[in-house]
């Protein structure tokens, strides 16, 4: 495994999210840590969406101290990052599988339906897997994504397997800095076409 | 005063929201009741970012079914508007003041770091401002706006007085629907130069 779970920043991070799955966290601690890294060299500015909670009661304790003493996680109505590289604007949806395949039961409707959307206006849109198991990691661009789901409503694979995702999609390169290197995988897909 | 405020799907979000400082509530629900109507029209996807909370404890009352106790209302790290329109990356801090200027004290830096680095990506960038008391609403492009601000550091006015605003920014016309037709003002900006 070549992303660097020992790294301190990831660390401090995995520590103050408390969300109740902690699935994916490390897989998104990496992008994290990687979109700092391209944003501290000047090269895209993209950032993971705070978690959208809605508030219920908060208290003061102290005067301009608010404490929230009641609130709830609420289902995020776009994808989880967004930003803009080479001047175009990028949105994506991180998924991580345990499995050799991506359900589709693990991507919301409207968050494929805000990808869609993205695309029409002339973004660039795509969903990124990470395989664990395999550990790989492709891009899978939002109108190959919808292809494979709309077949998977007519019959055919309720998933994307790897070797589905290394055909029709694009590897994520792991490495050092930054951990997960996608906007090479970027260049090659929508840049160098 | 042209902002629909009786509309019922403002009033439902307002009574949702429940931050310490109420204060812009009325402007940004214009602002978000605006990008709905942009969104339903196919013409950009633009929206604010949940306002991010530190969560600190969570209970489980029943399975799956998880209640934050303990959270923090966090500084933002960039700003609240972010969004495609035209093909191009969108992104914007939205302000309100109940006075004939703008204080650059109701900004922060990495706010205005933020918007500089989108500008330098290629982005387009701006602060939009309320004026409450003349009921006029401007936006102002980032390199205007951090020239301004640069010079209130030298000893110019901390602060964008409306008629500044008026001759260095745009007009952002308040109508019914869109309550805020700021994208009317991006295309003059930006767009027909």
């Amino acid at each position: 495994m070549k992303i660097n779970y020992s790294n301190p920043s990831i660390q401090k991070d995995i520590t103050k999210i408390k969300k109740p799955n902690a699935h994916g966290m490390l897989f998104e601690n990496a992008l994290n840590i990687s979109n700092e890294y391209y944003l501290n060299k000047g090269i895209a500015s993209i950032h993971k969406k705070p978690t959208p909670i809605q508030v219920v009661k908060v208290d003061y304790p102290a005067r301009n101290k608010a404490k929230i003493v009641e609130a709830y996680y609420k289902v995020p109505s776009t994808t989880d990052y967004n930003g803009i590289y080479r001047g175009k604007y990028i949105d994506y949806e991180a998924k991580e599988t345990q499995n050799l395949s991506f359900s589709f039961k693990h991507i919301s409707n409207h968050q494929i339906e805000h990808l869609k959307k993205i695309d029409a206006l002339g973004g660039i849109a795509f969903v990124i897997i990470f395989y664990r198991k395999i550990n790989k990691i492709y891009l899978i661009d939002i109108k190959v994504f919808l292809k494979l789901f709309i077949n998977s409503t007519n019959g055919s694979a309720k998933a994307i397997h790897h070797r589905v995702a290394d055909d029709m999609g694009i590897e994520a390169v792991q490495g050092y800095s930054p951990p997960i290197d996608y906007l090479t995988a970027i260049d090659k897909l929508y840049f160098e076409k």
